[in-house]
């Protein structure tokens, strides 16, 4: 990944897909309403979520890292094309979860969730996390994400039938770190 | 249960424990370090997880059922001496989680808990609710914790070793509702 690194301030900016990739993770007044849109394109999410998701960026906003919300945000030029939100299991030692994880609809399919990923797990391992939990449904529909947490080292660790609603279980993955 | 009911506002209140048991639901003002206090009590908490207790409270003083989290609180005379936290899971469609739920340490065995969980779930129930979830540790300490929720019911759903520190495991209880 060549990739990464917060912009120095006085980074020219390029705009549209010729832009570098770069990856940042303070969040900016403008990431709440940007989220949005994103996890809006993906067509995943129900409108409750949608709020959940930017709410998130606006609590980190407010309360700091105190919050216990963390980012990485992908920015192609001066859009922002992707972002996650991890942050650390209250109450456990060594566990974080990933919140969020979504990718804007036309910028889908470069490989920019694995970026995603791999920074935020970096950034969890550094943080000394030791155990990574992401939760996901088991309906039809979530079928390429569950691939992707497959192929990423992610190994399913429960499932809660019916949870989300009728016939619709929670799939719990987990991806155990090294120590530091 | 005959104990029940919110104190009609001109109710005489006895104190000590020759107080009537009455369960209330809205929360006051005071109750937010009377909660810590109760958390506090029982020796079985973090002190961040008694901050969290705390936290919860205040949160719903604050914005209302709009925060998601319900209450049960026991008063005996002019004591309150347990309560029970709970709300619905968001993004589920009918499944209510069970946050918290403490009893004052001088007041245990007396079987409260058991009044207080049976007020909460006969309240999700007419909230709709058809699963309920409850989260433990699988450490020894919680064996009297995991032992009162398989003898009122609830079956050990999952179990994620390692979730909460090295050998602690989180145990997921549940519980599924008939329609209403």
């Amino acid at each position: 990944m060549s990739h990464d690194g917060n912009p120095p301030p006085s980074a020219p900016r390029a705009s549209g897909d010729a832009g570098e990739l770069i990856l940042r993770e303070e969040p900016r007044p403008e990431d709440g309403p940007r989220i949005r849109e994103i996890v809006e394109s993906t067509k995943f999410f129900h409108p409750y979520e949608v709020e959940i998701a930017q709410e998130l960026v606006e609590e980190r906003l407010a309360e700091g890292i105190g919050s216990g919300y963390f980012f990485v945000f992908a920015d192609r030029g001066d859009r922002t094309i992707g972002y996650s939100c991890y942050g650390p299991t209250p109450c456990t030692a060594w566990t974080y979860d990933i919140y969020w994880m979504a990718v804007d609809q036309q910028d889908r399919g470069g490989g920019l969730g694995r970026i995603l990923l791999e920074r935020t797990e970096q950034r969890i391992h550094e943080m000394g996390g030791r155990r990574i939990y992401i939760e996901t449904s088991s309906s039809e529909k979530y079928l390429p994400t569950r691939a992707f947490y497959e192929r990423t080292g992610y190994r399913v660790d429960a499932v809660l039938e019916d949870f989300y609603g009728p016939g619709d279980a929670k799939v719990i993955f987990v991806k155990v770190l090294p120590p530091l």
